[in-house]
């Protein structure tokens, strides 16, 4: 394939005029221009984050539990972006990535340019680094048809992933899959995720059962029950129980080795930990809103010996491995693909809650 | 040394009558006699933990943030003491400790006897044992003259061992260790100790150091700053700064690696929290009170990828790699010795907070 | 059920006069009597090992790669033997089991007793402790009818565990479990095991599929080779392939991330590490003859970022790890069910190492 | 600082016609020209590291254990140089180090380029990565005025880094750094440096300290002996010792936690091995002759538990810990400074070994 040259001036993309002004499709959208150590990639497929409609809505915390209201505006979201490179940037170096072709299918991640430099960056956590840029708070992200992305921090994806299921891998699923590292379980061991039915949901269940532990996904409804089911986890539903947490103690001896919580509900959270077994994980991921707290007493986790850990996606190498899960199908990401244009209904979806897995949008029409 | 064969039938003991009624010291407490796989040691030393006052005052919180009603009464405390064995029991088995002799010393800990079978017990967290029981709540501990020991589970101390600082590292010292090693410190990251100048928190300056941390220690008064910084940690005055906070992110560059609480106050927990930098981790220790929440929201633990770790004292490797860093020098424990009588004065200066290190009572005379 | 009170006073016990002697199948051999702290247990099933047979013959190497030779004779072998207890010695103390019954499940393992107090018992390693007794060196095994056990080292099997099968675990199956632990392995990582069709190998390719490795057995023949692809591991032929060490390269993309060896072969040994890939781990395990070494580079071992793990068995806690995932049916031990007086016979057979998995011999009858 | 415009053509340089053919110091070498993300460094002082003597000389061997020949001719060694910006290759772009200035300080390490791509560039194992390419092998290092240097993959020092210590803490100093990480130690455990007074044996005594290790020099004569006790380990002469095993064994109470081996004789490997306590590691550093193997039997490494750990310098991030140790001053490299010029006789004194510490190298005048 050679370089597209053709490049329109302007694309469809998701504009967010301003935070909490709704999402509007439009045709005009100027298409960027690659700069030096840059790449021009098409966008093929997206998935739809909550993080985009908090971004978008005004509502997204920030690491001191406020809202974040230093966003680029016009804003254009999606970081769960699956592409192709159609141009390269004036510079005639081939460095960082000397092979790199026009046609080499790229992900559009959270994080969009990085430091290279700090203590995160160079000890693979560089989604902290203090300097980096995200496709959510400064860039332009795959919510338009073609995106510019920084060959120094290039998600190269392999040649055989499957365009339409990578997307949610690159956001929702390393989120989970970073999570269930961090729960250290093996073969035997039990997790329960709570908001199990979800995008991150599902995939905490999966990655889960790659490590061999038993899962419990704990959510509500028929619909959601038969999909928690499908992917081979035990399901406790939460408006029907009578009692959860005792329902988890029995099921499991004693309680869980970890819970992993993707809702933001802080009655999830607080009754996650009392899940536990002794010695037991808790796994944050999902940002809930700021005003959401741990509820446990300090004394319940000294005595118990239990750890809370927090994670905020994963660095470039936790994508890939999550990413690699999906290519080789020991993690399958249950997506619908929808239009587009459909993006403001997807919105009104994952305000309710009632999405199995994650809704994909075609964004190039192939 | 042979055996004592001219045991008193009555000791000088602590005496809690009922939870919450104050403590007498006795002097006509039987003489406890040991058993088949039994030892009977004399208390030569003990420390004086915050918990042995709160048990019995009947405000210490169980793992359900509750308080535990449920101990036996009559209550006799103590958990951090050293002795040496004066009798042994009618068996004539030497198992498990072939080459036990009279005379050798032993620590009585909170952990009194386990059941070796369970999850806990064979994995190195044998202070989890649901059929274990302890000098707090279930056995008479090391606030008399004589203890009863489990030989199957006895707290072997080298012999050259000074009992007079031993016993503090039995409770206080591994609960600092067992802290110091959750945080995965080393040379040159920032450890802050909340409580700095008292029990636990001289120990976690001192079990700090040995990993090579940089240690502030946070607490207030001349005092107790001169006590600190002769341990070797940087101080801040809680009382006079003007914003904890910000003055340790100051002084460690964004925040500090890990911090240990071992303060009950709820501000403690989540202003420590504030205080790390990415990527850190809080050490609670201590058991607050019942309803001792962490504020903090947790959308910042997911953001900044935070841990929080509970822990309860230590398992028996752990206390004797504890004890061996006080037995080497390289952790030195600040004690002040006392008559056994003045136990209940003791008890007032721990509630007022104003010990430094350990106050030790002297109970066998020499 | 209650002790058996008519215990006989001789049983029938695969008795070694003198090293190198052979084996013989006696029938008046003295049932021994427990002690305090022991119980007496009868012996349903027993695995036969390789040490047994070294052992026996005079050639075991110890640690310093010399021939063992203070060996308690008559020597009765046999240390993976699953029992049942049958009588208490003459202790009334209940401690450490206070809920043990006549009739509980126990196994007979390598270990006999152990000190309790050194390095490596109070950390997990007791298999290394310098004052331990084994069923290999000083004490009968196995390979009779009623064998005396310490109860303060008690290997207590769940209630369920079927007893033909669980014995190879205790000694095969914790060596394999353990090198697979070593190997650090996951999902998609490639682990090759040589010498995959015998006892020790069956088994590590089964615990490395516990933790989602590609496994590839190698060994020779037809019926190898149906066993082993039984097992979901692919195959290569050692005597057919015209380079194994380049057909392991090929199949796993540059080298495999780690190798178990259960060959006693020097060739089997310095083949494992070319068949690495950069980083990888070599688990040398089933200790070959005191003449063979590795005879890789340590230049290769370096610029390659290599690393060659040994381990012995494994602790009571790992045991009990592997023998669960027995119990719960992850790992199906491959045995043949043969009588007691065959061992012999299957001396021979190992000598030759054509079994498939184990042999099991029924000792008690029921 | 502002770009040096008037940098000249030709420099001084240290060049191998060809391998074994001695090398020549000559002062007409071209100056190179940084191409795209390239920078230009002039070389301030440079560290003299073994491979170079063996690269020049053709002796080194690589991976699979035989010579390497592909060796770029002329040669041009040296890669524990320590530099300065001078000017920046024609690219605008400011990616991926915006700030970066002339005048800045950086490091001419081992490795060059890597392809950022890798399953070992994206795990922080850089240095395995296949088409990396090095300043030993592949391009001009640091014998030379100014060096070429790729700007993706740039060692940035800090500006209060001391430019004649830092250079050995690049090769040197973070082989001995990730050895001491390999080899798990803390505060109280034995480390055996062996090779103690040499480059790389010099620092594996210190950042063994800094981790609280007791470290044990073993090495030859008065000089090296007065050295390795000024450095805080205590000292055991090979040469006058009557068994230097045994001596160790005795001094650490049954063996060391680890031995770091920086000899190339075959002998000062397996004797390490036995050293060791059970449980230990061997971390074998320092590239020895390819016919040097490991000549303890496996049964040893088996029934000791031993590990046997190689590793090839560090990573990015691990040399940036490597050197900030050097910076804050917990270790302090022993260097001697000497002419450029005197390359040629460094390498003669290098081959005798009677080198303390590193010399190292003043190349551009001040």
């Amino acid at each position: 394939m050679t370089a597209q040259t053709d490049l329109p001036s302007v694309q469809k993309a998701a504009v967010v005029p301003k935070l909490g002004g709704g999402v509007n499709i439009v045709s005009d959208y100027p298409v960027p221009t690659p700069g030096e150590n840059e790449v021009l990639a098409q966008v093929l497929y997206t998935g739809v984050c909550q993080s985009d409609l908090h971004t978008a809505a005004g509502t997204a915390p920030g690491a001191d539990g406020k809202n974040i209201t230093n966003i680029k505006l016009p804003h254009v979201g999606g970081h769960e972006g699956v592409g192709r490179i159609v141009s390269f940037g004036p510079s005639t170096s081939s460095a960082p990535h000397p092979d790199l072709k026009i046609g080499d299918p790229v992900g559009i991640r959270f994080l969009a340019r990085i430091c290279h430099e700090c203590e995160f960056c160079i000890s693979d956590r560089e989604q902290h680094c203090g300097k980096a840029t995200n496709h959510l708070h400064h860039e332009d992200g795959s919510f338009q048809e073609y995106c510019v992305l920084d060959r120094n921090y290039l998600t190269l994806l392999p040649h055989d992933t499957d365009p339409k299921v990578a997307g949610p891998a690159l956001c929702a699923g390393v989120t989970a899959y970073k999570a269930v590292k961090n729960a250290n379980l093996s073969k035997g061991k039990w997790l329960v995720v709570v908001g199990a039915g979800g995008g991150l949901g599902h995939f905490a269940i999966q990655y889960g059962k790659v490590v061999g532990a038993n899962v419990i996904g704990v959510d509500t409804g028929k619909v959601k029950e038969e999909f928690i089911t499908s992917l081979g986890a035990r399901f406790v539903d939460f408006a029907k129980s009578s009692n959860v947490v005792e329902e988890i103690r029995s099921i499991t001896d004693g309680g869980a080795d970890a819970a992993i919580v993707t809702s933001g509900s802080p009655r999830a959270f607080s009754g996650a930990v009392d899940m536990l077994r002794i010695g037991g994980t808790l796994c944050c991921i999902g940002i809930p809103p700021g005003d959401v707290y741990l509820t446990t007493p300090v004394a319940t986790i000294i005595i118990k010996g239990l750890k809370v850990i927090g994670n905020l996606v994963g660095s470039m190498a936790e994508t890939l491995e999550a990413v690699e899960l999906v290519r080789n199908g020991s993690v399958k990401p249950h997506i619908e693909v929808r239009d587009f244009e459909e993006l403001p209904k997807v919105y009104e979806m994952l305000e309710k809650g009632d999405i199995l897995g994650r809704i994909v949008l075609q964004v190039a029409k192939e």
